[in-house]
C-alpha cells in the first residue's frame, strides 16, 4: 500500500494555477474570480494544509456541473452602514464572495476602526487564514469564520447536527512572523478519520463518536455514518464529556455559526448541506479591527513581536524542543513551496482527471 | 471531614448585598462602586460560579488593604472613537471599571451598530459573563474578554506563562434562555484543582503538568508548584499535545491576551501579577454588536429560539437524557436563587471575619 502521506509530486505553482484557473474558467467561472479560488486553494496547499488545498477542486466543479454552486454568482450587498455588510454570495464559490467581503471589510476598517461582514448564500470558502490574513498589511487585526457541513455532536448530543466551525484571527507582528490562528472547533478532523480509516487504524478515542453517541476508535465505521447520517460524528475540542470543556468546543461553534448562519438570517446548524441538490447555504463572518483606534501601530507591533519571543524561548516540557507560535509552521511550509508545492499523487491523478474532462492542456 | 461541596449556608440576597457594600465602602469604595463590585460578587454566586462570587471577597480586601487595589479608582478614557475606547481602570477594582467599559460601549454600539472598549490597569473582575450580558436587553450581542494571572502553560512548555484567559458571548433569544458562552481557555480551573488537592485525590491527567511538564495527577503537587512558580500548570483546553487539539486552546488563550494585554499597550502573558506588591495590570476586550445592523431583530430572535429548540430537542447520545444550551444551567441556578443564595460554610465563616475585623455587623 502506498503511504498517502509521503507520495507526493512537486509541482510549480505558476503552472498549477495557470492550470487551476483554466479549468475554473471552463465552468464558466469569470476569470477574475477564477484567479480568486485558484490563489486560496493553491495558498492553502503551500501552507501545507492539503485537506483545503487542491484536493478539494473535484468538489467545487462537480457542484458547478451539478448547477448546486453558481459559476457566475450574483453577488450583493443586502445591507450596508459605514461599518457592517450583510452579504450574499450568490450560491457561488466560497472564495469569491469571501475575497470580496473580506476587501469591502477592510476598506470600512480604515475608514471607521472597526467593520464586520456577515455573509450567507455561499459555500466552502478554503482556508479561513486566507481571509484573515488579508488584513495584516493594512495594521489591521482580521477575523474569518465561517459553518460547514454538520458532522460535529453537541455535548451529550447523538447526532452530527453542527460544523467543525472554523475561526481564525491574525494579527500583525514586527520582525517576528505574524500570529495567525486558525482552528476548528472539533478536537480533530473528517479527513483525519478517513485517513485513518483507510489505513485500516484504530484512532485516538477522543475524536469522534460511533452511531450511538459513545467515543470509538473505529474509524471506518465513523466514515461510513457520517456519510449516511446514521448517527454520531466529531467531537468537540475539550472532549465528548465536560470533564475536559467539551462543552467549550460546542460553544465556540454554535458561537460561530450565530455570527455566521444566524446573523446573516440564513441557514445554521443542520440545515446546512440539508439536501443533495440544493445549494449548501454556507455563511462566514469577516472582521476587522484598526490597531491605530486603540495604540500606535508601531507600539503594538513591537509589543507583538516581544510576546511572540517570550512564548518561544520560554523553557519546554520534558522531552519537547520547540514551542511553536500560531501560524509559525504554515509560513515555514510557505517559505519551502514558494516555487514548487507538494500535491500528493493521489490528487495530480484527480486533477488529471479533471483536465481531460473538460479538455485543457494537463502541463503535469 | 466536611464536604466542602455540599456543606452550605442559605443567606438572604438582600443582606449579603448590604453586606458587601459596607464592606468595600469601608475600605474606602465610592457608595455607586461598591454597589457594583458588590453586585456582580452575588450575582456569580446566584449563577453557580462561587468561584468568582463571595469567596473571592477576601483577596480584593486584601488588595484594597495593601494599596495594589486602588479603592477610589482614576478612571480614565484614554482614547475614543465613535466605536472604540481605550480606557484604563486606574489599578481600581476590575468591576467597576469593566461595568463601566461595557455601559459605554452599549451606547456606541447602538448608535453606531459596533463598539470595542481595550481596558488597561485593571484587577480581576468576577465572571466575564456579567458584561456579555449587560448587552442583551438593547438588542445586541455582546462580548467580554480579559487576560488573567499566568497559570497556564503553552502547548510544549514547562512554565505557566500564560493566562487561562476567559471568552463570554451573550446572545438574545426570543421565548427561550438566552446564549452566554462563557468559557477559560483552560480544560479546568485552579479551583478544581484545589478542590483535589484538599481532597486528596488523584485529578484527571488532562488538566495540568508537573514541574517538568509532564501531565500529572498529583493536585497538590500543581497547586503547591503554582503557588512557589516551580513550573508547571493548567493545560489548555484541548490537552497537553496537539493531538486533540491543544494548540488551539492555546491559540485562544493567546489572542484573547493580544486583544486585551497588546491592543490595550499593557501587560501580557508572564507580566501579569509579576510582582506580589505591585498593581497586577489585568486588561480586559468589551464589545457590541447591533442586531438590526444586519437582520431584523425579531427575526434573529425567532430564528435564536429554533436553533436553541434544535440543540436541546436532538436524539441523546447513549446514557444521557438532556442536551444544555450555553447559560442554561446557570439561569436555573439563578432562578433557584433569586432571593437566598448558597454559600459555601467556610466563605462564610471568612466573611464574618472580614466584617468584624472592619468592624461592620454581621448579619448572618
Amino acid at each position: 500500500m502506498k503511504n498517502e502521506k509521503t507520495e507526493y509530486v512537486e509541482l510549480k505553482v505558476d503552472v498549477l494555477r495557470k492550470f487551476t484557473i483554466n479549468v475554473f474558467k471552463r465552468f464558466g467561472v469569470p476569470a477574475e474570480d477564477a484567479k480568486i479560488a485558484a490563489d486560496i486553494l493553491i495558498v492553502a496547499d503551500q501552507r501545507g494544509i492539503g485537506s483545503h488545498g487542491l484536493q478539494r477542486l473535484i468538489r467545487y466543479t462537480n457542484g458547478l456541473k451539478t448547477g448546486v454552486m453558481k459559476s457566475s454568482a450574483d453577488i450583493k450587498i443586502l445591507k450596508e452602514t459605514p461599518n457592517t455588510l450583510l452579504i450574499s454570495g450568490g450560491d457561488g464559490l466560497g472564495q469569491v464572495v469571501g475575497y470580496k467581503a473580506m476587501k469591502l471589510v477592510i476598506d470600512k476598517a480604515l475608514k471607521n476602526n472597526i467593520a464586520f461582514a456577515a455573509v450567507r448564500d455561499s459555500n466552502h470558502y478554503g482556508i479561513a487564514g486566507y481571509y484573515s490574513m488579508m488584513a495584516l498589511d493594512y495594521d489591521l487585526i482580521g477575523l474569518a469564520m465561517t459553518n460547514s457541513a454538520p458532522l460535529m455532536v453537541p455535548t451529550h448530543g447523538k447526532n452530527a447536527i453542527i460544523g467543525t466551525n472554523p475561526l481564525s484571527i491574525a494579527v500583525p507582528t514586527g520582525k517576528e512572523l505574524p500570529f495567525v490562528l486558525d482552528m476548528a472547533t472539533s478536537t480533530s478532523t473528517r479527513g483525519k478519520v478517513e485517513v485513518y480509516s483507510r489505513e485500516g487504524k484504530p484512532m485516538p478515542l477522543t475524536w469522534a463518536t460511533d452511531e450511538v453517541g459513545n467515543p470509538t476508535q473505529d474509524a471506518s465505521r465513523v466514515a461510513a455514518n457520517l456519510l449516511d447520517r446514521k448517527g454520531g460524528g466529531l467531537i468537540p475540542l475539550g472532549g465528548a464529556e465536560e470533564e475536559n470543556g467539551g462543552h467549550k468546543g460546542y460553544g465556540l461553534c454554535v458561537a460561530i455559526d450565530i455570527l455566521s448562519g444566524v446573523l446573516s438570517g440564513s441557514a445554521f446548524g443542520p440545515n446546512l448541506y440539508a439536501k443533495k441538490d440544493i445549494p449548501a447555504k454556507v455563511s462566514h463572518f469577516f472582521g476587522a479591527i484598526k490597531i491605530d483606534a486603540f495604540i500606535d501601530p508601531a507600539i503594538f507591533k513591537r509589543m507583538m513581536d516581544d510576546y511572540i519571543n517570550t512564548l518561544k524561548n520560554s523553557e519546554k516540557a520534558a522531552g519537547k524542543n520547540r514551542i511553536f507560535t500560531h501560524g509559525e509552521k504554515e509560513f515555514e511550509s510557505y517559505e519551502q513551496q514558494k516555487e514548487e508545492v507538494h500535491i500528493y499523487y493521489k490528487v495530480v491523478e484527480e486533477l488529471r482527471k479533471i483536465g481531460e474532462e473538460v479538455n485543457i492542456e494537463v502541463p503535469f
